[in-house]
């Protein structure tokens, strides 16, 4: 299937494979946010819609092929007939700035819009992925927009509850994997919110979920569950920073300690079922 | 964890996750059999077993890593309390012999002990799967080896079938996605089948799942699905062919033409359930 539109949200669908029943696509679109060509894969369950959504952030080093060949989700979207959006992780190709190191610059984006040379031109990710990309899947695809969920695994995990708690209303259902909650006070995040923002502290708290919650944003509920032999739990992500900023906003969060688990595809794939239905418990009804 | 042994048996773990309650390894050792390290990945469910084993082999271009990450395994071995191993397709390494075609060499081995030159040096993949690997497996980790079942895909479903056939009693459970069943008779299998076997016509028999249910050779019964949208279902599959040895041979078969599938693990994914299901009714009785 190529569907051919205007040439500001053409999107070309680059691969269509049949599983569990659906549709596995990947597209290809020219991005006005970032303004380079951006790809992402969306599942559809058997049906004609409109189906419930649930956005993936992926986390760093990821694109969109990550979680789509190895989330194993597919088997619980067709279950409860959600689709399944994945985005990239940062605008890409040979004329957007880039750094060599793998938590700044291509695939490393951290759901912000940049606005520190050299990324401001390109690193449009809150826009991509809060505007443009659902604007243009509504568009497209037979999505029941009034039913979301969100969720999102380190960067994307940090990504997915800046997103719900800077958009109230917009998300039934929020969960994440070993997310970053509060990137202000953590190495990756003081790297990217420095290279991506600069100084200004304040831009950096509209993009921490910890110093969102504690500025008065609020979610309905959140899952989240974490590995105990993820690597970067102490450093990283902090899951503690959550728990008191939920627990004093009084956010019902289950957050799952998981022992044994790191912080890999793994992990992730283990509670995806457990995840997705939570999401169709608050999508599906 | 890094099991030490003496150097012709030595299996270094290089891998260990946590997932879906049990331990994915992927493993390492030095193979008598191929002459060259081989590399394999082995998923124990939770608990201390011993453990029904099913054996899976890939298909042609494959590693064992493109099932162990795209395979949707871990939850259904999980839940029936199989382990399942899955070795790569030939030998590999820079004194090895190879070809620049994808069908043909390295991540092409066949399930054949070749017998022509230049690949009879180290393309013993049939004494490596039917032999080395289980015994070696058995002496090191907690399967209960009387209980197996062996499946595969493409070049794997036609190793799964012919390893099978020949070793009567083994194997409780055999199944496959979209196997080449009749590899002397069509192009990918008559190019390797030259190139390992040479012109030696009864060699290539023993090689042939359909030649072998022919010449006699039984299976308590079987379970194949092939895509109907699979690009070598006609030319390289031959599904027909299988069908009209079992029927004629009075062996069960379970042959599932699915609508739409095509080749990819998109599809295997989508009916590992299945199968893993089949091997389970029959392994953990």
């Amino acid at each position: 299937m190529t569907i051919k539109m205007p040439i500001e949200t053409a999107i070309e669908t680059i691969s269509s494979w049949k599983s569990h029943g659906g549709e596995q696509l990947v597209c290809r679109h020219q991005s006005a946010a970032t303004g380079t060509d951006m790809t992402f894969s969306l599942f559809l369950p058997e049906g004609n819609g409109p189906f419930p959504l649930v956005t993936y952030l992926s986390g760093l080093t990821c694109t969109h092929a990550n979680v789509t060949e190895k989330g194993e989700y597919r088997a619980h979207c067709a279950r409860h007939g959600l689709a399944f959006l994945a985005p990239d992780t940062s605008p890409r190709g040979d004329g957007v700035a880039d750094d060599p190191a793998y938590d700044l610059g291509q695939g490393a984006g951290f759901y912000v819009d940049a606005t520190r040379a050299p990324y401001a031109r390109h690193y449009r990710m809150w826009r991509y992925v809060t505007d443009e990309l659902p604007t243009l899947v509504a568009e497209e695809f037979p999505l029941a927009m009034k039913r979301q969920g969100i969720m999102g695994h380190s960067m994307g995990g940090h990504g997915a509850l800046t997103v719900a708690l800077r958009h109230p209303g917009r998300f039934q259902s929020v969960s994440a994997f070993a997310p970053i909650v509060a990137p202000s006070l953590v190495p990756w995040g003081d790297k990217a919110f420095h290279a991506y923002l600069g100084s200004d502290r304040e831009a950096w708290a509209a993009h921490d979920a910890v110093a969102l919650i504690e500025g008065g944003a609020r979610l309905p509920d959140l899952l989240v569950d974490v590995g105990d032999a993820d690597p970067f739990l102490d450093t990283e992500l902090r899951p503690e920073l959550l728990r008191a900023a939920c627990g004093k906003a009084e956010i019902p969060l289950t957050l799952n300690l998981r022992p044994g688990y790191d912080h890999s595809y793994y992990f992730i794939s283990t509670f995806m079922a457990a995840h997705l239905d939570w999401h169709a418990a608050r999508l599906c009804r």
